[in-house]
């Protein structure tokens, strides 16, 4: 089977070393993981080109690393860790086997790097475009996941890293929070948390939906990247800020915080990756950003929005 | 967000009730299940338009269901029962929202026929053709799972079912044979198992290299379909043999017994769904067919192969 499916799938197994907690790993009807003795998350995310990542202008091993660091942000943002990967992919049939090995190459280069097994998956050829789908399952670090619902009027809310203008190139190239929430986590226990994915305006409104609560950011206080300015400098009509509350694919941690925990936090952190506190959550069910008058102004719907027509 | 992706997942939400193992289900970043005190299975399957199925020619309830279908089919082969279920697709945009409520629909009906809970998942909207992606997590029935790896020379192979013919409607109606595998474990542990998606010349060959055996297969023992024979009076060149050998997604089930059990396992036997033994596999690493002649030939290389272009 020359050229086939199998020998694909052949090489992607001897890529992908069987280790604790895999039982049995890529080549039978499904995989086989120990017994989790914590409770387990699991996330799944497909990815399809023209909509996440332009295949015309990248290479494969960046695209399949995306396709993972999607999934590994979502563990991150439940306070976990990330254990075992799945990948199902469809490659259009004029990319070829070498490009569905470059593609896993840098998914595997990535799960190795976070000790992830990839551990099942699915190859398929079509003559539609590019899509992957990567199930990550996971552990939370501290017995308990980290839920969007805990936030709590009082509490700081607070961001990894600086946001906006991701589509310069942080969306292919960002480092899933993995390491910076085993920090946090030993540090303090975040009230609620969601990774970046929609833009800060957007996720938010997350957090305080599932809390029950608001929230009052301070405009002068969110991080930007260069990339938020240079975006804003190329006549995208949009300043730095509104990058940063509506461009989306940051892939940072937003989380909130009992303020007697932030201090401590602050004190001890050694990342690289900043944290930086930039509101407070509120009782009331307001979304607002405080101007550098301290003007409050109703939070701007900005934010990705993935809109299926009626 | 009217008619966007939120309003959707809330609707789905609504939908797939939370009960045990989920703690978390859809709206967080990632699922949250209980402990598992067993090992777990885990299987990921993209079903693509125009290669899967054909949206053009079939209501998305019936697509939905097999999405989920070919998954728990794998989960069947594992010796498994299916407990949770993740459903990520990427839906043309001209096809809107009641499109992607509909699909869903189909595979919260099957979902629901097997007590699987769907827990998560990711909608999404493109320019691109229906893709879908399942993750199904299940636990072993019997303890451990029954591999491809386990066949014995002078094992009976047995199949469930009938075989051929499957794209007159079958693929698209089976049943997963989730209810057939619980009554067989019961009975009797077969050495080794395989689901039929790439057709029975195919999928014994895995079976026959994950347990180093060959097999020799009667050819008038094979349980054929009428659509196998329909097929074949069709024009389409082939016998109806070699329907049941080369056409895929019958979905039922080749499996391997001890020949102490066949007896036992065939006198005590109750489903609808027969048990057929058609072969025995053999020391030599041989792939025969003996037709009714008793004259051996090589087993013909039909089957389902996904060919990636080099």
């Amino acid at each position: 089977m020359s050229g086939g499916e199998f020998e694909l799938i052949d090489w992607i197994a001897t890529r992908s070393a069987t280790r604790a907690p895999v039982l049995v790993g890529i080549g039978d009807d499904a995989a086989v993981l120990e017994p989790a003795a914590s409770s387990q998350l699991v996330t799944t995310d497909m990815l399809m080109d023209g909509v996440d990542f332009l295949s015309a202008e990248l290479p494969a091993l960046v695209i399949g690393r995306k396709a993972l660091a999607v999934s590994l942000s979502d563990i991150a943002a439940m306070g976990g860790r990330a254990v075992t990967a799945f990948c199902a992919v469809a490659v259009p049939k004029s990319a070829g086997q070498q490009y569905a090995r470059e593609l896993h190459e840098g998914l595997l280069a990535l799960a190795d790097e976070f000790e992830v097994v990839l551990a099942g998956g699915d190859t398929n050829s079509w003559d539609g475009p590019l899509v992957i789908t990567t199930t990550v399952l996971g552990e939370p670090l501290a017995g308990q996941p980290v839920l969007r619902s805990g936030a709590r009027p009082g509490d700081v809310l607070c961001v990894t890293g600086a946001l906006g203008g991701s589509l310069r190139g942080h969306h292919y190239s960002f480092q899933p929070r993995l390491k910076e929430v085993q920090l946090l986590l030993e540090l303090a226990r975040p009230t609620s948390m969601i990774d970046l994915s929609d833009g800060l305006a957007a996720d938010v409104r997350h957090l305080c939906d599932g809390s029950g609560v608001g929230v009052r950011i301070d405009s002068t206080k969110v991080p930007l990247t260069p990339a938020a300015h240079e975006a804003s400098q190329t006549g995208s009509g949009r300043t730095p800020l509104e990058h940063a509350l509506g461009d989306g694919e940051d892939f940072e941690l937003l989380f909130t915080l009992d303020p007697n925990d932030l201090e401590r936090v602050q004190a001890a952190w050694k990342h690289a990756t900043s944290i930086t506190p930039i509101g407070v959550m509120t009782a009331e069910l307001e979304l607002l950003l405080i101007d550098a008058q301290g003007q409050p102004s109703q939070l701007p719907e900005l934010g990705w929005k993935h809109h299926l027509a009626e």
